[in-house]
């Protein structure tokens, strides 16, 4: 019987009709969950959708650690290791907040309930028999190094210009928190203009920097794009092979 | 006589010139009911221009219900599924502010007009000829799925970092629609400024956030400038593979 | 002897030394005269260099008139159609502030001496053997239609926007012309904050149109990235049939 | 012994233990040195690290003046040459704000010891033998004539901009700086909205540069994008004729 539950719980099969109804059933919790963080606790209905949630994230985090010998394949030392697999604890850091009722001084740990929010991408289950999601996924994995080196370049491209700016511009620059956050700002030209150098040098350094970072910056946007399109032209070719070419 | 009719209003004839100046003559009709919304009203002629054309819509309406059964080709019944066609609604729409007078209480209404505006895509009609907006039409129809995907993945990525700002910073953001609105604008690199986090953990958020995201919702761009670049060399080598090769 | 003048001033011939230093002397006359501008006029030697650099465009506009017939070969009727032509309006117009001296109430005129600014385009002269440049203008030609097409469609939907926010917040949007700025300044994602939606209404149409507005803004500058690869390939293949692969 | 200590500093011997712990060693100084910047001085340990990566460059910088004959092989001559090439410039700058002590006075040559951060390139030298590196690399270098004229073109189209804006609403901008300031930051679609036109004619200058600018002022990243993208496809075709086709 706990086979049966494992299945229904964590294996995705298109043919279990329990599997996926609970795939659905948990998906409209998580999204459920997100409504008094969306509405901030307004509205009458919050500490009881809260509470209600929160009870079956319970049962589902229970239900999951009894199982865990299952996925883990590893016998008893399953339950063991099963609390700090990293959904594990994002599970637990979740249901916390609510377990604990002193909710002001726990704003921070309440933070953590978003992390949840990355449960969402559960709801690619449903569609990864879809054609482009995988295609996507494809991109990401085939250009990875890519990828890697090219946000590395950026990071450090950031983090060189704050730190010339900060030397150059300290008065408007408290931190080198606020040199990296504008660096960042300006390079993705998003430019809030909260924060911005004022003196004639940091103008320069700010025309120089941005002049020459949005070409790096953009770079793993056009990688993406493509590497996408790329993807695209290949699995026409291939179709053209096999069925022969289109009209 | 009616069938005569039909073909004047609704059927794009290149032969027909009758048919074609009905089509240029509605089109200035339009370019002209939305004078009086430009210049807000202020002007002599605004008030004449507002009843002229709006006379000249209702007549339009009119031809088009009583050719309705000639268009949706149901017989009878045309005359009454022919009112709820999306077309319709929006003309009926932009005429009811003109015919109803007290103007103040229905602002709301008068809204709705600016969906005439929809009309002004008829201006296709004329040069549905060429080759240029052919393609881009091509475009959109072909890569309909990816852009549905890409467009999907922006606008989840836009509600989870709304999400996730507005519960590490719900002081700055009043509703969850503030939060949606900063992740738009920033995700969009427009940020005008007007609203943006103040805290350190916001600003982590929001360099996370735009670093990541602008790849995301920059895809959309990306497929249609790379689509249009594909359909163009696709016409080109046929025109090659037809004419033999350009030197 | 005019024969040898209008070789001087107007052909382009890289054997012809003269022809080649007053080219390179005008440039740099243009560049002297753009300095008062940037200077604003200060400094010791604005109105000389103003002064002396009126009198060298004098002498090259008259010189210009002179050998006119010689460039629009239509006999004496040229010197009637010479000051008529673009260029030659722009270089009276530019030479007209320093001849009338009251300044001061001829400051919109005087803004017609940066229409001179396009004579630095003559640039090109200097430099319009090199491969890459002549690439670019390919680009340009090539893609004619295409950009003209795509501007045209940036345009119009700037215009839409334009339109339904000023029907939906005249409040912000005193004028057309200011809502028109607004779509403009935010389509292309530049976002100064300066002018900006306030209502809910008017928000929910800023997200929309910018969503969906910056891949139609955004086609031209893709189709002139794309159209000058396209040309650096084809080069390239030229080259490889010509010489064989590189290594 | 001179001859192995330049091989230490300078040669990078994957081979040669000693030669990459002397680079590691460099690297974790230089970071190490860009803490006070940083920290802004504030921090019990700031004036410490500054002192002993002080002495640490100095005992750098003359060890590489020792060995100079050995880099640049012009005999007894190096030892004069050295000290002016630019990276030993750099170096010495570098250090000279430590070695002065009156460093109120000398803020301005402490911003050279920014200089120092174009060291952190040295970070290469590990990871010099990564593929895709190595292939951004070759990018600008096929790039190289391309990525020149188009930064050119992108540069004169900004100080155009600037010098119209200047002359249109010379209110607005004090200087000839802040209207290039201006055009930067509004070309490159940042646009902090800390400097904007207000007049009429101002803010049309602003809609047709930025329309018309963004596609040139974005080639430099679209260039590099799509020769990062032909540069892969390269190799893997390579990868292919070598290896035969991948499954």
């Amino acid at each position: 019987m706990r086979k049966r539950l494992y299945e229904v719980i964590e294996v995705a099969d298109e043919k279990d009709n329990l599997s996926k109804f609970y795939d659905v059933f948990m998906m409209i919790v998580i999204v459920c969950s997100l409504v008094p963080i969306a509405t901030k606790g307004v509205g009458l209905f919050s500490p009881i959708i809260d509470h209600v949630t929160a009870v079956i994230f319970i049962i589902d985090y229970l239900l999951r650690l009894v199982t865990a010998d299952l996925k883990l394949k590893k016998g008893a030392k399953s339950f063991c290791l099963y609390p700090i697999t990293p959904m594990a604890i994002i599970d637990l850091l979740s249901i916390l907040p609510s377990i604990i009722a002193v909710s002001e001084a726990l704003r921070i740990l309440k933070v953590l309930r978003l992390l949840r929010t990355l449960k969402v991408f559960r709801v690619f289950k449903v569609i990864r028999y879809s054609k482009s999601i995988s295609i996507i996924i494809n991109v990401f994995k085939r250009q990875k190094e890519s990828l890697l080196v090219v946000c590395g370049l950026a990071v450090g491209y950031i983090l060189i210009s704050a730190l010339i700016v900060l030397s150059v511009e300290p008065e408007t620059f408290p931190t080198f928190f606020d040199a990296v956050y504008w660096a960042t700002v300006s390079l993705t030209t998003v430019g809030y203009g909260d924060i911005y150098p004022v003196s004639m040098a940091g103008k320069i350094i700010t025309m120089c920097s941005t002049l020459f970072g949005i070409a790096i910056v953009a770079l793993p946007a056009g990688i993406v794009t493509a590497g996408y399109m790329d993807e695209l032209n290949k699995i026409r070719k291939e179709k053209v092979d096999k069925d022969g070419p289109e009209v």
